[in-house]
């Protein structure tokens, strides 16, 4: 093979889908969207999402706990599939683990990962396992159902619309870089930042209870940074963003650990990946209806911008605007 | 970690089903079957499954075309669906590829891929591209429907059944051993070996053909070779089997290619995975009506044994019997 001609992820889904024919027939959404929609005979909605975990890239052995990991192989899909507005049915899981790997490691992950698809009411349905040579592997499907006209897609943001977010930004890359420099102990105050990035939560109650409310016009998971996947839902909607910084919800513990460690928490906010909570959009006077939403599931929502008739994603910072599109993680750079 | 605790595939999945809260609802068959079974809300059923593909372990890029490693992995996952006697529509592709892999190698793989499901009218709805560190790992999960009633699962066989293979066995084996030799291209009389390990042709027209026969008891797809194959669906049926070693279909080229080599053909034949050809039990007056849809679909057809009220593959080789079970391929072995 000769040397790598560089092309990131983004352009190589591009290419993908150019080949690709037209979607039609029982084939609501393909790919594009955080799940793919299928029509089913009696008219509700099939959703389905597949995402892959890999060691070193991932997760690190070293410190992710095998049972954490199988939890969050599970967190990872349901969320894509809350954050189209529905409601997780059955998993399929594709494991490959390395020789090395002992029974006691194969043992906890599934006791995690059988866990986590309980507590949201998922039933495992198929798999396969394998062998690896060098890393473990764990690539699962998640199926959902939704009912007729209660799934929102990246492609309904409206110019005019505010920009939401639920949760705090940036934990789980703060939590990574905690555990990367062995810190993930040191101080207590810290620990919903190594949770973050250990066992995230998907937004199960309130991303179905988004899209039932019939106010918002377009919602996603947050996976590879609000920069990147808020540009994503910019493109899909042929709209553009602009993001006021000081509205970014950064956590006590997130401003703490990035002075301890010098680093910047709005780049964590922005760039970093695996938040797993929602980006959504919505009308200005949607504003009580989400704030009912919010309370029911016991969840905080931020408004931290708005979308306007124009293309990309503007930081906004005072009066300083810069384009930060595309500038969260991307698996192929 | 500690030194591993050494543990069968099948004792996993076993330690995995045992968790599993009993499968309903809508669930028809879960784990343990070539695919997973849905009734959808219009009675039709739906059928998942999900197979993965490790560099090093499945494939070797030195002899595997990407072109033709992207039809494998989708023709050994319209495999399963073809073995339950269902038809493929969609496809979701998680792909793991190291930074050092090419782009044309991407856009090879890709190529072959979207070509076999094109040709297989199956439409690709989803995926996730990831990097990872060594290995280039394929994760394909298939969905396909069938009619109520005419799905077919391991479970069905029952004692006095002939059992049937398509396609002649241990052909794959051979074109594994050959291309590790480096032999590929030595003799013009063995590219029906290469070709079945390199690009497995799926029996999508046998299937779906013998599951709407109503004749056939209980299908699968031989993908760890039969002696282990044969077994799961013995286990799964509640009975045993024997085998007739002289009636095993052993092709010439792989004959011949087993002299060149000094390799066993039966041993190929039994205990060679991914033959991708289809193994079912039905009873001895099927014949005639199994004889048709062989001739409509242009397939050949062998009877290898049949199913007797007792546990256990036997191999009959004259007098002689030998307990086979499971001597196939072990992913974790």
């Amino acid at each position: 093979m000769t040397a790598r001609e560089k092309v990131t992820e983004r352009e190589f889904i591009r290419r993908i889908r150019e080949r690709l024919p037209v979607a039609g027939g029982d084939l609501v959404m393909g790919i594009g969207d955080d799940c793919a929609v299928l029509r089913q005979p009696g008219g509700r909605l099939l959703v389905l999402t597949t995402d892959t975990l890999v060691e070193g890239v991932h997760f690190d052995c070293g410190w992710h706990p095998a049972e954490l990991l199988g939890r969050k192989s599970v967190a990872v899909n349901i969320s894509d599939v809350a954050a189209m507005g529905a409601v997780s049915r059955f998993a399929l899981l594709s494991l490959a683990v390395p020789a090395a790997v002992p029974s006691r490691w194969l043992e906890s992950f599934m006791a995690g990962f059988l866990d986590c698809l309980g507590q949201h009411g998922v039933l495992l349905i198929g798999g396969d396992t394998v062998a690896s040579g060098h890393e473990v592997m764990v690539s699962v499907t998640v199926g959902g159902e939704a009912a007729h006209g209660e799934v929102l897609y990246r492609s309904g943001a409206r110019a005019g619309d505010e920009v939401w977010v639920s949760g705090e930004l940036g934990e789980a890359a703060a939590g990574l870089e905690l555990c990367r420099q062995g810190l993930a102990a040191k101080n207590p105050g810290w620990q919903q930042l190594i949770r973050a990035h250990l066992d995230p939560e998907p937004e199960t109650d309130l991303g179905p209870g988004l899209a039932a409310s019939g106010r918002v016009h377009a919602m996603m998971d947050l996976s590879d940074g609000l920069a990147t996947d808020l540009a994503h839902l910019c493109a899909a909607s042929g709209v553009g963003a602009e993001l006021a910084a000081e509205a970014l919800p950064l956590s006590a513990p997130l401003r703490d650990a990035a002075r301890h460690l010098g680093a910047d928490p709005l780049a964590w906010a922005l760039k970093g990946g695996e938040d797993y909570r929602l980006l959504f959009t919505a009308p200005p006077d949607a504003r009580p209806a989400l704030a009912a939403i919010a309370a029911r599931c016991g969840r905080p929502l931020a408004c931290v911008g708005r979308i306007v008739a124009a293309t990309g994603v503007i930081l906004c910072t005072g009066r300083a605007r810069q384009d930060i599109s595309y500038q969260g993680y991307d698996h192929f750079a």
